[in-house]
């Protein structure tokens, strides 16, 4: 054997270590930085977690990384304990700093470079470290002595060469002194930790760079869903980090139990687990765990642990090194797939995938995005950044595309109540039914967005097919008025064609009866079916932008306003085009005899054609651009409609849920409608569901003595359970201050998410058209000034490029409309941050597009 | 105080107990009966769990059993201990037993009737039963005595007015030596008890009539999760029974993971928990848990036990007695609110809900059904029969509306499966992106229906939207074929009016353009939609039927079948009519013939309009009665339209996944098409998710330089991660022969489900019409003789009410047609069950029927 040197460090030895290539350095002495991820796929990075308190996550942390360490190659491993109490008498970054050392003295002979770390201590746990420091130093007379210093012990054993080292970095981030949970500590001794500055700790951990490949295992405290120092669940905590789970199982009686149910806490939080061990107590526990989580992943069983206390455990390593090499090999094996299935999906994606909206021929292979995950507000995606293979978390602008809603804790909460609603339910069908989800839904719906007019919900499956269901409705409701059916016969009387009024550029959905409510289009052309007609009056609508730090109107030119004063197009605030002393105004009176006049002139020119329906989106027309309509002129829509019997569709599936601030955006509006629709951020945002809500009147119009006369269009998820439970949580959720911070007490509105200062600042840019911001949702159309258009969409696809890979924003453009879309829940801060990303992009972006400006002027 | 009586019983008492006026008499002795669920809401019924092993269940159950037995008027309590190991060492029935009684003594003075029984033990255990009863009662000289006589204990305190007794029966069912999990002391000791006895006897007993209110307490073995005497977890063993949940926390250092995750494991098997309580370890677990599940239900703490094992704890419970009263109060309401909210919910149902296809005018409140939950195949409903709040389990012979597969195990699979899915990725907008869950499910879709043509997967909400996406799909691809497009302009060349080739009878969906593919009916007039027109070529198809035991093949009047020979129309197996023998035959001439005239005829009637797809719903018309289509013809259809260059459409959604025995209906046609739509099944049935697969050809005609040529139709859920995991899992689950016991290694089909012998029977009856049995469909169509369509149909709905309240079995008839449908992985055995009593109930009517068919023709 080779003569080997150990070396317990003194306190001068902490100079050499700053210098040292090594890991963790300077950046924990920063702030917390934003708990974003970024993960390196390339180092096998791993959470070790318990299914019960005392079932050997330090025995096992030790013996992964002793595993690691025996590699014929150098090798490095980081051990993280973020939160230990009981310290300093306990420490389990000591113990495998430690252990670890001993076991690999006793093995091959290896140049070793070890050391453990304590950052911060609780005051008691700093006295007892100091008491028991000053006893080992007080001989070095060392003064101000840091608890990073005086727990620091470092260990070479064998070579000088450092390029040889093999390397163990122990790591505990916070100890306190009493042996309780974390959260009790910190209420005895002080020294509180915030969940994200804990995150932000372990997330900075993870982005060290490293030389070679750098193991990675972070212990955490207790059971799975032990409190942290905050309170929060530990399992709950680190979720945004997602990382891959050791779960070391209980091999005692009642272990069975104790490890599925970790397990389960473990699943329904969106972790993958990749092994379970366990210590064998004789009981053959792993055999039904081996059953019950069959070829989900492997279970391995340790041997006895000796119960004297004296045993210092080298043997019993010795005895398990075979099975902490097989879990390493698993965890490498795991890390290998997770990373080629991450390629493979990028890969094969365009080739097996019809994505809606999109031409395939535009998606080169390398644009896709590959979402590992979600967190609240943020996807973690995957890319190769740099080289690496990284995990990275994006602001999700799109709100996934006008669905989401959930925070952190909403999804999770969801989570649970998916889990058990699929295991109560799984789904049960409607029709002359009822059960639990369905009803507190249509209560929730009925008290909610249809207070004081809707009595009755039918459910379907997307805004679609809800717009579908409303228009059967409102239009068997107008006919009945109208006298236009011979009810024996069910048939029209005499020849009666029906028409809707809508606005253009309204987007009702993608089925035929929705997309024939539509204004023609490119999206409504004989390309996209040959069925379209167009069965419609559409008018072109006034809206209202912010530009140049002013509220906007635009009357389209078909406007006759000649009366209109200037004073009447230009608002300093939203409150003030949204004011009812409008309705008075000479705007007003515009816009209601425009809309007179087009009815008119409308059945002037079409005979036997009614208008059965009118049909808007209120406030926002989204997918046209999230264009902002003038309120008072969708007021005055409704108001004609009613003195000529025209039953109102408000179709609020975008619109609907705090999308635009209000629960419902007929509250924009002042009025209301016979009938609306509901979908996208209903359920929260996580599960399709939708609803049309109507008045006992239309409700009536299809009661009769015949099953004919019903309304015989149904699906078979109607009101399914899951999607009935999301949204009863979600509506609760969302306007209830106590869990939704934007809302305040009282008022039933949003907090003012987008700050409004960079806002105007963002509408005052020359390369910006307009802004619109409402609600959860900022919209920026963009134009070009000086060159054309071609180039504005290549300034788009830059600006999109850079918000994404630089800025780790996520948005998908409409045409030049850059958007960001939160959820109602989602912090002013959070949205600050964001709104702040892309000023900064479009400021400089403005910049560049000035220069350019006077530099195509000096060449014209 | 008044004086007390005690007795301790011999043996000679049993005799006298079996004569009791008491609880759980001879029902023990059957064998287990069905394990269908009946319980009596008027009776508090709870299970009590313990989040961990020692964690004090009995001590819990003993203070409920004692509060509630210290009421001011004679109550009933009956204890249950399904399983019990360590026995009779241990038996957590005695400590029962003999701690209430201690109680009680000490307490107001009352009547008593105490016993405790246990009904089987293992050899061993019996052996020491033997053992210890034969030392206290050899001067009796018992022979014969079995394990339920010699455990039998009984004790009489106070009066003896039996009216006025106070009653406690404890019992245990089985009691096994070793204190192990009870799997491996059947291992050791034998006693199997496979999971549907052990459910079957539970049954029994809460099925049991007692006087006045009972309380019945069952208390489980071991945490949540620990496996049953069959191995499977007890969380799943008696999920059937979904009693509400006493959790029993853990007080402990690690307590509060401990109970959070017991909590999550029952949470996401659909079970309501009430209460937790745990005894206090001065830890303030409580305060984490409370924090925790503020808002669910109460956490109650009782005090600390004491430690020394001499200590009778009869302090303990008089100290503890508050917290068990008010724990028994928040039982009470916890039973009273449940009672009440099923009872609103039928009240009120019919108030706020729209049901899909329902005349709400004939459905009066008492007809609707309360569905309470489901487990795989039932749901459980409440109801009140004979003046009782009960729960029943029915068998849901709608497979929810065409959509529900899972049993039991694939249902709490997919419960697992929807919280990790929601937890790890809530929803992510799809396009352009790639996740996991859409990766996989469009894999196995491709590799599954789609193997051999299908390349691209399109997803969208529901069967509907399939469909109106796969005639956009087909309408391009046949404008492209047949140069009908002006690809600059993306207009028609002249006038191009498009039309679908489809078949009377079939069903596509209720959105416009799914609407506009079908025949007009009652469903499409212009009462249910103004603009429906009907844009195609309907054939009337030929269909095939079991009636009077042969499969007989009716052509519609309107083909030509001068050459066919009768032999041709009859077939007496299903194999027959299926062979490609029968390409050759004059029916497929005459097939051939009659479709190549139809589309002479029509291209000829109409000009400038084009076929441009064939849509088809394969072999089973759902919607217009379960109509069997001949194979053949849809074969002649589908090689008529290849000729033509028309795309092909097969609409799977109600075929497709098994639903009538292959994977693909198509592999009963034995052709492919070029579009396929997926929905129902596809996800287990338990979520919506719908999926248009196509071949490269088709997706290429959406390829080109221009966003205008790519599909520009998407729903925001497109590919949502839930709906996709929940296809993904059920896909695999469905095909693989280890899971699902009706599939026959490497055969790729159902085993037959649906018994022939009594299928066949059943057409035979002479008020059947036909029947037609396929996969998991039974349909049975019946016809009035001797009378009227009226008379018919009251017929039907008498026999609807019979099935449903007396055979528990929840059918919805279409029209006059009666129908069962199963999941994919239901048993034949049940099947068997459930086809037998509906066979029985037709029996019985063909004979009312027969009756009043002779006594009509003697009165005519």
């Amino acid at each position: 054997m080779m003569p080997r040197t150990r070396l317990r460090l003194s306190i001068h030895h902490c100079r050499r270590y700053v210098q040292l290539p090594f890991l963790i350095q300077a950046k924990f002495i920063h702030e917390a930085s934003s708990p974003s991820l970024e993960l390196d796929l390339c180092n096998p990075t791993f959470m070790i977690w318990g299914s019960n308190t005392g079932v050997g996550k330090t025995l096992v942390s030790t013996g992964i990384a002793a595993s690691v360490l025996s590699a014929s190659k150098p090798s490095h491993c980081v051990y993280v304990k973020p939160v230990q109490t009981g310290f300093p008498l306990d420490s389990d970054s000591r113990f495998v700093y430690r252990k670890v050392s001993e076991i690999l003295r006793r093995g091959k002979p290896r140049a070793l470079f070890a050391s453990d770390r304590v950052l911060n201590a609780s005051n008691p746990a700093y006295r007892e470290v100091r008491r028991a420091a000053s006893v080992r130093l007080e001989d070095n007379g060392a003064e101000g002595l840091g608890v990073r210093d005086a727990c620091y012990e470092e260990e070479t054993i064998g070579g000088i060469d450092e390029e040889m080292f093999y390397r163990l970095t122990c790591l505990t981030f916070y100890g306190w002194k009493d042996a309780v949970s974390p959260h009790i500590a910190v209420e005895r001794e002080g020294m509180p930790v915030d969940d994200s500055l804990l995150r932000g700790k372990l997330s900075s951990l993870l982005m060290e760079d490293g030389k070679g490949v750098v193991w990675r295992l972070v212990e955490t405290a207790g059971g799975v869903a032990s409190p942290g120092p905050s309170g929060s669940l530990q399992c709950d905590l680190y979720r945004p980090l997602r990382l891959p789970v050791i779960l070391v199982g209980d091999g005692r009686l009642g272990g069975i139990s104790a490890t599925i149910s970790a397990y389960e806490t473990m699943k329904v939080r969106g972790y993958d687990i990749v092994a379970v061990i366990l210590e064998s107590h004789g009981l053959q526990n792993e055999d039904s765990l081996l059953s019950y989580l069959k070829n989900r992943f492997p279970v391995l069983v340790l041997p006895s642990v000796p119960d004297d206390p004296s045993n210092n455990l080298i043997d019993w390593f010795s005895e398990s090194s075979k099975v902490f090499s097989s879990l390493q090999e698993v965890m490498l094996s795991y890390q290998r797939n997770r990373t080629q299935s991450l390629h493979d999906m990028r890969k094969r994606a365009g080739d097996i995938f019809w994505w809606p909206f999109t031409q395939h021929k535009f998606v080169p292979m390398e644009s896709v995005t590959v979402i590992d995950s979600r967190c609240g507000e943020s996807f973690a995606i995957h890319e190769v950044r740099h080289n690496k293979e990284m995990i990275f978390s994006q602001f999700d602008a799109c709100a996934s595309w006008w669905t989401q809603g959930p925070d952190a804790i909403l999804q999770i909460e969801l989570a649970q109540e998916m889990g058990y609603t699929a295991a109560r339910y799984g789904h049960v069908m409607f029709p002359e039914n009822v059960y639990e989800p369905s009803f507190r839904c249509a209560e929730l719906l009925l008290g909610g967005v249809g207070k004081d007019w809707a009595s009755r919900v039918y459910f379907s499956d997307n805004g679609s097919t809800a717009v579908e269901i409303a228009l059967k409705m409102a239009l068997r409701q107008f006919l009945l008025d109208h006298g236009l059916l011979d009810f024996e016969n069910v048939n029209p009387v005499g020849v009666v064609k029906i028409r809707v009024l809508a606005l253009s550029g309204s987007y009702h959905g993608d089925t035929l009866g929705a997309m024939e409510a539509q204004a023609p289009t490119s999206y409504t052309g004989f390309l996209q079916h040959p069925w379209y007609s167009g069965k419609g009056l559409f008018l072109k609508p006034p809206t209202i932008f912010i530009s140049k730090e002013m509220w906007n109107l635009s009357l389209p030119d078909c406007f006759e306003y000649d009366n209109i004063k200037n004073d009447d197009l230009q608002f300093s605030s939203y409150g003030e085009f949204l004011s009812r002393a409008r309705d008075s105004s000479a705007v007003a009176r515009c816009y209601s005899a425009h809309i007179s006049n087009q009815l008119l002139e409308f059945s002037t020119s079409s005979p036997c054609t009614y208008i059965g329906a009118l049909i808007i989106e209120p406030v926002i027309h989204g997918s046209d651009g999230m264009h902002m309509i003038d309120p008072l002129f969708q007021r005055m829509l409704v108001s004609e409609c009613r003195k000529r019997k025209i039953p109102v569709i408000f179709d609020e599936v975008f619109s609907g849920f705090w999308r635009l601030g209000r629960e419902s955006a007929a509250e924009l509006l002042g009025c209301l409608p016979d009938i609306a629709c509901f979908g996208k951020l209903m359920t929260g945002g996580i599960i399709p569901l939708a609803a049309t809500l109507v008045t006992e009147t239309v409700f009536n119009a299809f009661r009769g003595d015949s099953k004919l006369i019903a309304l015989l269009h149904g699906h078979s998820y109607s009101a399914h359970a899951m999607g009935c439970a999301a949204a009863a949580k979600s509506i609760q959720w969302f306007k209830d201050p106590s869990t939704n911070v934007n809302i305040e007490h009282g008022e039933g509105k949003l907090k003012e998410i987008w700050d409004m200062k960079v806002v105007h600042q963002l509408s005052s840019f020359p390369s910006v058209k307009r802004v619109v911001s409402l609600g959860t949702l900022c919209a920026i159309e963009l134009h070009a000034t000086g060159l054309d258009l071609g180039y504005a969409s290549l300034q788009v696809s830059s600006l999109v490029q850079q918000l994404r890979r630089e800025d780790n924003v996520y948005v998908r453009p409409l045409g030049n409309v850059i958007y960001l879309m939160c959820g109602p829940c989602t912090s002013q801060h959070f949205c600050s941050q964001q709104l702040n990303k892309v000023c900064k992009r479009i400021s400089e972006f403005s910049k560049f597009d000035e220069e350019i400006t006077i530099r195509s002027n000096i060449y014209k």
